[in-house]
């Protein structure tokens, strides 16, 4: 991203689709298809994209097919919008590796979780962001508040510290717990820190709430499937029209069913269940051409993908 | 509670303060101090009451206390709002001596959950209610949503089915997952069960997004301190005004802050913590004359009292 | 008990077997069915028995039911054995009531848990265990570690400090972590007071191997249906034969499979599934005529009672 | 490993330390210190080494650091014993990698986790391990269940059916539950499968209870500190004196506080804390000449070296 004037990541705001990884029927990496979503979402007017989060499959894609999207993202986007990626894995010299490979990608910004696997103290997780930050040449850094995934949530008195010494130039939170993201928020204004460090709801499904509380912006994993929805919610919480916005909240909390779909129909985990449905959702609509998610993931069979089909015609998104 | 004209249970609306439970310095219940904490809340024009929830030490009276607890609020509110009563305990029999307990004691509803304890089956669960409702004489009775305290979360599958059948008269979730509650509400309105099943956030930092995502009312146990704060953050949000109704809620979730001034300052329980700086709060307010929290807990020391007094005078509410 | 000579409370060795309370069709405790039970196990040669705890349906039972199932069992045993008593319920206050009431029962000793339901501090824990002893007129006090039900494991220092300071008799060990309990008792001997406090596992799976290091007996739930078998184990282990005691449990960890019968066959949490399936054994093996549990829990249908009969015959518990 | 006559890995049998990987204070693999280790614990008389472990830091070494470490220690080895590598990471497709280059590097076998950070159903687990079987060309695998770092329990049913189709040549159980391993070991008896499929408990301190118990062998991470300790246990098990191998369990668990050291004096984590304590200790008893642990983990400080040398010197470890 080529910046012009303001700086767009002092603080990100808007809608941050973490993108899907579009795979083939042999497992690579889509890039045709990535291409295309990526178009997708720049259509709808969205602020920004994050690549390699868990929406994208990051847990799942190799050292090389991280670099395959990453790069196939950035030149998509062609420095329309600040490109995000995530530099998932377990602790601190691994994230770096990821973090390096990202920057010489062309990554505008870093997204890494608190370490998992190994148990960490709260220090520990300050002294991990401050080694990442300092070790990928100063990009912008942003935590990852993904309990779900790395069985920690990220303490408030860590994240404002890593705030207030320019650590961190965001959070975003997908712990999914409206309170500590409410507290943090007064905190943050208390000490003029929310206009230089953003807060980024991954709750997809409570975005009018988080923007009425004073979030910078969404980075919703359903937004793959209706960016313009996500746009549109965001503009009219912009412009104050707060019921409008509830509106298509609730339009897009209805479309969220999708992701039941799969573990309706068949034995399978809600890693498979929520990205295979947002993938044949994509596909449904003519975005990309195969579904496929990465092993060990089941696919969706044919009773969840006309469930993923009707819910997609009762949105109006399917022509 | 006379009812007069229209069921304010049908469905339920408002500010529902979950009450604390005054104790005298030798652990007996005050209910004096209680009388005046009831008087407290109306004044402030609360929609209703909630006796015997966690904020009000349910875990830790005898079943006497909660007798004389019960009874002192249903006289002190003498009719002007309904009553909810808490039938706190860990399986179904036990439950059901509470439940018939209060109704006996004048309540209006009563609020149950799941089992804890012992583990149990989603559809053990749904059954527990059915019999809670059936055993204590058709009372309308609210399932109490509280996965850190019985470490289960309600399903909302069987949410729902108990919604349809006419089991429950409405949740209080104090789950703190704003993305299940969204889901929840948009499928009761899609199925027209939103005006006879209440749904009550018990998230006191996200009252704002709650309401505009149409949940009918709160249950704050920071509203026992501020009731006449969650009033207006109510108002606002009923007429429209959504930015100022963000803004008392952020007024709140800055007040909120002194449920860490004990851990704080010395070692103890978040319970301790939180309902010894509710009962101190009150005390520094004039409301109750004794901050005594139940054993095991601990109180507050003198520097935490000053924590808490000094976020009083900094909300405006100390004379 | 009558205390005569020594003291078998000090420490407590042996099998300890948790009672089930057999019920009625129609919910109330089945006393003929409970003395029968007695008789079972005390026919064994059991070393104490264990009412009101978690495969006693203590969660399940009303305090009437406890009363009545508490002195039924202190009347069968007659002063033979020690009679221990399960005072669970979610806090101090409640906890102490029901810790006079079993004291007024003639139960020889109580076992408690940590607090649950409210969150608390390891200080908190350990004031809670002092405020029993004391208000329970000095009955020897057992903690009941089971994390499973209370969602707290018993930090080791507490108990080390609880068990010097006297306030504790002994701990069941019922949270199956192995490392734990060696690291406890090595330490116990270390500083001389395992002649003082006894160390029941509530592994019944690996009994042998909880004797080889030096626990002081065991408290198996299967105890109720093969009480022979964990008496033989027992005298095994005490005579150096392990070998024997090896095989011993191995035969008993083939039989424990029946609690699996139900919740293969039906919908059915843990709790329904274990403990219908000791009451089944029991039944079928003509100790008790009913195998009702408590609700909400589901009976065992005709399928799982099948495999529950096939499994005690392969064990040769069948005439 | 050069299988000469009968296949050692068929089952697996005795003690197999997981290898600490020593690092110097540049943060590089000390592939001296690790050839001594290497040379420590095979003077022994151990059975097998485990390299790339949890107590390898495999979740703190990129994947250079990985091959450096795992080419070291198989170089070292020299076919003596088998070397069984760990594959850890968080999906199918990534583990893959790490198992290719490990059967490259001259692993015996490998070691497998569950998936982590993505949630998986119990049928994508086991279609998991098939997958990592058939793309590694075959090398025997083992299951690597450890909770604390993946949070998922292996089920004992998936474990059984890998086990009897051949996928699974053996579990490392870290788990820490000894009733689950109990039935996992009955149940491969009874199915004729324990001559082809290994037990190894990770439960360095009920190694007695294990072995009693039919466990084929140990991977005890303080087997880096005290080798000949875990041997001489494991022959005692092996001669049917199992008083002796709980008195050397007895002895080796006082050794085990070390790990508490570290987190006792200065805030930190487990990991910080015990691996730092075996690395300080192998330092102390002159193997490795460096006790450095990965970033983001916390060196042990003066005071808690001190503590690891007094407590190697009581248990007869310093010269």
């Amino acid at each position: 991203m080529t910046a012009t004037g303001t700086d767009p990541l002092r603080p990100l705001r808007g809608v941050v689709p973490p993108l899907c990884t579009p795979l083939t029927e042999t497992g690579d990496v889509d890039t045709a298809g990535l291409r295309a979503l990526v178009g997708h979402v720049l259509s709808a007017g969205v602020h920004g994209v994050f690549a390699l989060g868990s929406s994208g499959e990051t847990a799942f894609l190799t050292d090389a097919q991280r670099h395959t999207a990453l790069t196939t993202v950035v030149e998509a986007v062609g420095g329309r919008v600040p490109v995000l990626a995530g530099v998932v894995d377990m602790t601190t010299p691994r994230v770096l590796e990821h973090a390096r490979a990202a920057v010489a990608a062309g990554a505008d910004a870093l997204v890494a979780t608190a370490p998992f696997y190994a148990a960490t103290h709260p220090m520990e997780i300050a002294d991990h962001f401050r080694r990442v930050r300092d070790g990928a040449g100063g990009a912008p850094l942003f935590a990852y508040d993904i309990p779900s995934a790395v069985h920690t949530k990220l303490p408030a008195a860590t994240v404002l510290a890593l705030a207030e010494e320019g650590t961190l130039a965001g959070l975003k939170d997908s712990s999914g717990a409206d309170g500590p993201m409410r507290r943090l928020l007064t905190e943050l204004r208390r000490r003029g820190l929310d206009s230089s460090f953003a807060v980024l709801t991954g709750s997809e499904l409570a975005v009018d709430g988080a923007l009425l509380a004073g979030a910078h912006g969404v980075v919703p994993g359903l937004g793959n499937v209706d960016p313009h929805g996500y746009v549109r919610l965001h503009a009219h919480a912009v412009a104050g029209r707060w019921r409008e916005a509830a509106a298509e909240q609730d339009r897009l909390a209805q479309l969220f069913a999708i992701v039941d779909a799969g573990a309706d129909s068949t034995p399978m985990g809600p890693s498979s269940s929520a990205l295979g449905a947002f993938k044949t959702a994509l596909r449904l609509r003519g975005v990309i051409g195969c579904a496929a998610t990465a092993p060990p993931q089941v696919p969706l069979d044919d009773t969840a993908v006309a469930v993923v089909r009707q819910r997609l015609a009762a949105a109006g998104l399917l022509r």
